[in-house]
């Protein structure tokens, strides 16, 4: 399968990129800056320059050939920062776009636990959520891509367990590693197409909670 | 009729609170704080608390009963501040939701010239576009409100001339008191219901302009 990890150089887009190359997938990194590529190259990993940014069709032409997307990127929930609006919300829309120019019709999009839901919101990162609850609606509502929305808890740097919980009601964290896991194995399951998948660590094997949804 | 104004502190709201009270309407101005409501009292015009980061059922509960919001609230484009996310379009989001809790289906936004294509907006006020598109957007699909958006070019603190230009082709500038006799002329003509009105200053007299659309 061929992937391009859109926000590659982030911590979760960095381990999505590193276990899809361990799985033998061909992925190719998108990356803003070029001093960014030396981390991927150390791996072998393939770069592109991807500007959230620039344009869909820009982003189209980056994205053709590929059979899906894994979208990573965030401004990571800096407040006072219009890059949560440009970056978490609109470079998430353009990459959509972009996809559709394409003719990418999978698209797995990391967003955050309750994004939906805005009596959940933590007041400290608001903009951060309002963002990813536009940019979920939008992939829901206003695109005919084959989405995945992942929405994880708080995220640790743990090595986590491959097992999670996706009941989503009672919060909690997750390692970064079983994320991108997820991620990876969402584009395996077509039972997770259309879905949006709450995960926290828990007790179930993440392929076995993948095909329960 | 009996119209709320959302952002009626603002430079636009304050004309057309204004226009509204001297036009014989019942005009609720919605403010954030309390001393904002000198203004309105000077000229008898009606005050509500209405806070934009506050929840769609709150909302629903301030426009009970009205006939008509006007939205005109704006975080006034400035960058580097998430108010723009916040206000501009998770603000204009939540009063739609609340305009549909309260059962009122007539909602006219106040947005910007060529919000719809991105590849006309300045980069200067690139998060304030943005957060209009999205608010459009969210209006045009997925509400069943009678809509009106209105996209006026450049604001001017000119007395305007009560003609207007709706094709929207060339750009241009318009006054803020001909903003706002659209916004309430708008009620007054069906005809711009579920539309996008390009305004800037022109040759033809508002009723005229908007009876062609």
């Amino acid at each position: 399968m061929k992937v391009f990890v859109i926000g590659a150089n982030g911590n979760v887009g960095r381990l999505v990129s590193q276990q899809l190359a361990d799985n033998g997938d061909q992925v190719v990194a998108g990356i803003r800056k070029p001093e960014q590529a030396e981390f991927f190259e150390d791996q072998h990993i393939k770069t592109a320059h991807f500007d959230l940014l620039g344009r869909p069709e820009e982003m189209g032409v980056t994205l053709d050939g590929f059979d899906a997307v894994i979208f990573t990127a965030g401004s990571g929930g800096k407040t006072g920062d219009d890059m949560t609006l440009l970056v978490d919300l609109d470079g998430a829309v353009k990459s959509m776009q972009g996809a559709q120019i394409a003719g990418v019709k999978r698209f797995v999009l990391v967003s955050a636990l309750w994004a939906e839901d805005r009596n959940r919101w933590g007041d400290a990162i608001r903009p951060y959520y309002a963002a990813k609850f536009y940019a979920d609606e939008w992939l829901r509502y206003r695109t005919e891509l084959d989405y995945t929305i992942l929405e994880p808890g708080a995220l640790t740097f743990d090595e986590g367990t491959s097992k999670i919980n996706t009941d989503g009601l009672e919060g909690g964290s997750v390692a970064r590693a079983d994320v991108a896991r997820v991620a990876i194995a969402s584009l395996k399951q077509p039972n997770t197409i259309k879905k949006t998948i709450p995960i926290v660590s828990g007790d179930t094997p993440i392929e076995e909670a993948l095909k329960k949804l």
